[in-house]
């Protein structure tokens, strides 16, 4: 690699962990997590002090239909920006770096050109996305694939979240319902930083992360119907119990992945039963299957195992059901020469370094087949993530900031 | 027998179908159902109304410190009462013969003795108990066992509901927070009318059962801890899936009773997960555990089942637990003398009568330590009950009401 301007540079780790604290204010809930949900009034708040950190930095702002805000830097020449950024919505029990990492190290990537003085040839800018959790509103990563044209924006504008508020309503009320097209936009590349949120870079001693890919998503909601009855008059094999068929599902879901190994992951995180009483036979049951693979063909293994096993059970129990997919993600592999660069960065500045695959959806995938993508990790402090005890050491979140610098510095020379 | 006086009589099935009807609006709710939960505000005007019927029937009402009410018609001598009576408190989505035929008949009977101007020898009584169902406060049958001396009524009286609110508040709300001792209440004999809530009598085609006995009951309430993570980064082998391991209970409760066989039932009606997100694993998960059997031996043995499962599944899976009995009933078996009575005056009425077990609890099991005591059972329709399609054919409601009024003329003479 050819030198380029601001080598020497480095972040501000002080600046970035104080920036990261004050976000981490709105929505604090006991144990130092977060709950700022999507379109909450907290993620509100959160926007509000961002896009106010945006401002003070000098930068050019817009927000699009679905409440994605990008901040530009201008270059010395016009062109298509070197973006990088994340999240900040959360989900219930969140925390403080999950996403926020990567939007505020962008900032301190800027901060620390502004101190400099120094500018890029083609712009650069950071952006967060509206929504990546989808923990309120179905499916996750809604944003930056609407910004991406993955998603069409009047349809996801429609959605209805967990609360039964329709999404374009709950973004009326934030006021980032902004009016910048989506689906248009055109990044040079793309570079995220986020932590981990496993326990692989932790385990093995590794410092940074240079993802190769990202896992396939498959999300699936079961309606199940049964017959609600007396828990003490109705003899066993008479029963349409929902709640059995419910959790009859999520043990399959541990066999299935259990079976196929591999990095094949499943899990039943909702089951809600309806009346929901000691005494009382469940009459229906709502259920979601989230699976993961980084094989495609992998993927539609386990689901096509999991509907088989849906429908024989339903069937021998007695039940109706209905079933629709909240999300589906193909595997994402990104670029071959960002990801060298992440790996080749990363080592030049003394850090170890690992290739590695992400198990976790991320913003960055919605980019990777319109411009070269990649991602940083850095590692999550006993692999725990969407929990409010999710730590990341000082200086690993220098460690991954300085890397982001210097590779947006790199693609934007 | 000898013949009694008014052995011709026959209650007034238009008077009771009407009472009932008129009780069923109160908490009606979709489908024909009633959702009148114990010490709600649907069940005040429930008892309000029953209370006003006991008033125009001239009788002495009496209300107990945990609300239980009973009224009773003098007979021509003093003496302890021939009692009868059940509850009119519902389940969520409850029917309206569950409880309620038993409490509506026992006024029928009194009604048609009004309206014959016949005086028995010793006291008669109708009486209705607070909180048999036991869906808001744990445990169920609760009012009939404290006014049997079962139950302290102190410690009744600061159990705490699905709600939050503590029941003797709840009661207060309600006004029926009465003076009358309870534990010292001495009946002549106890008789309950109920619908059967399963499916035995119709499948069989019979017209009226005499109940011999009632099953055990356990409740069992487990509070499960594990760690939540993030679905997509959290390989198998390192979860604690506290979702995974309620869904196991709930399977494991059903192999149980599968392999025991008999007359053992086993249902997880209530399965709640914490945070309930579709990407993350559940920290927490509150189960229950509701066993049932006609043997002691064989309910201890399917108890010790279970606690053992639940203890080696959260030791694999690394999670910690509580648990806590929400009800423990052993088996009751009613007096033979009594079941035969209702045998014979049911068969001499022309109803074609077996004797039966009852898989649910029932208020009479809490008199049965205490005097001579039997019940009546009446079909219900596909056996269905704690739920809004509950149902029992007029003529049904006719015969079981006809067998209580004759039982209540001979044990009273």
């Amino acid at each position: 690699m050819p030198p380029v301007k601001g080598q020497s540079l480095r972040i501000n780790l002080n600046r970035l962990l104080e920036r990261i604290n004050e976000l981490a204010e709105i929505g604090a809930i006991d144990g130092g997590g977060v709950c700022r949900m999507a379109l909450s009034d907290e993620d509100r708040r959160g926007r509000d002090r961002v896009v106010g950190w945006m401002r003070e930095l000098g930068l050019d702002i817009s927000v699009d239909r679905i409440g994605n805000v990008i901040a530009i830097r201008r270059g010395t020449e016009p062109g298509d920006p070197v973006l990088t950024g994340s999240h900040i919505d959360t989900v219930a029990t969140g925390g403080r770096f999950d996403g926020t990492l990567g939007v505020l190290a962008g900032l301190e990537v800027i901060a620390t050109l502004n101190q400099a003085d120094l500018t890029t040839r083609i712009p650069i800018g950071v952006g967060f996305f509206t929504n990546e959790e989808g923990a309120r509103f179905a499916p996750d990563m809604m944003g930056s694939a609407v910004h991406q044209g993955v998603f069409d924006v009047e349809e996801m504008l429609e959605v209805v979240g967990t609360d039964g508020l329709i999404l374009g309503d709950a973004l009326d009320n934030t006021g980032y319902a902004g009016e910048a097209p989506t689906g248009s936009f055109h990044a040079e590349c793309f570079i995220e930083l986020h932590i981990e949120q496993g326990p692989v870079l932790e385990n093995e001693g590794y410092e940074i992360g240079a993802v190769e890919s990202v896992q396939g998503i498959s999300w699936t909601e079961y309606r199940l119907t049964g017959v609600s009855n007396h828990a003490g008059t109705t003899p066993m094999h008479l029963r349409h119990d929902a709640g059995y068929v419910a959790a009859a599902i999520a043990v399959e879901a541990r066999r299935i992945a259990g079976e196929m190994g591999g990095d094949q992951v499943a899990t039943v995180g909702v089951s809600t039963l309806n009346p929901g009483l000691v005494n009382v036979i469940a009459k229906e049951a709502l259920v979601t299957v989230d699976l993961r693979n980084t094989s495609e063909a992998k993927l539609q293994q386990a689901e096509h195992r999991m509907a088989e096993f849906v429908a024989k059970i339903c069937e021998d129990e007695g039940l109706s059901f209905t079933s629709r997919s909240l999300a589906r993600f193909k595997p994402v592999k990104f670029d071959p020469g960002m990801i060298a660069l992440v790996a080749d960065t990363a080592t030049s500045l003394g850090y170890k370094t690992r290739r590695m695959p992400s198990g976790a959806g991320h913003d960055a995938q919605m980019f990777a087949p319109n411009c070269p993508t990649a991602m940083i990790f850095v590692p999550s402090r006993d692999g725990i993530s969407h929990n409010v005890a999710e730590f990341t050491e000082a200086e690993h979140i220098r460690a991954g900031a300085n890397v982001l610098l210097q590779l947006m510095l790199q693609k934007s020379a």
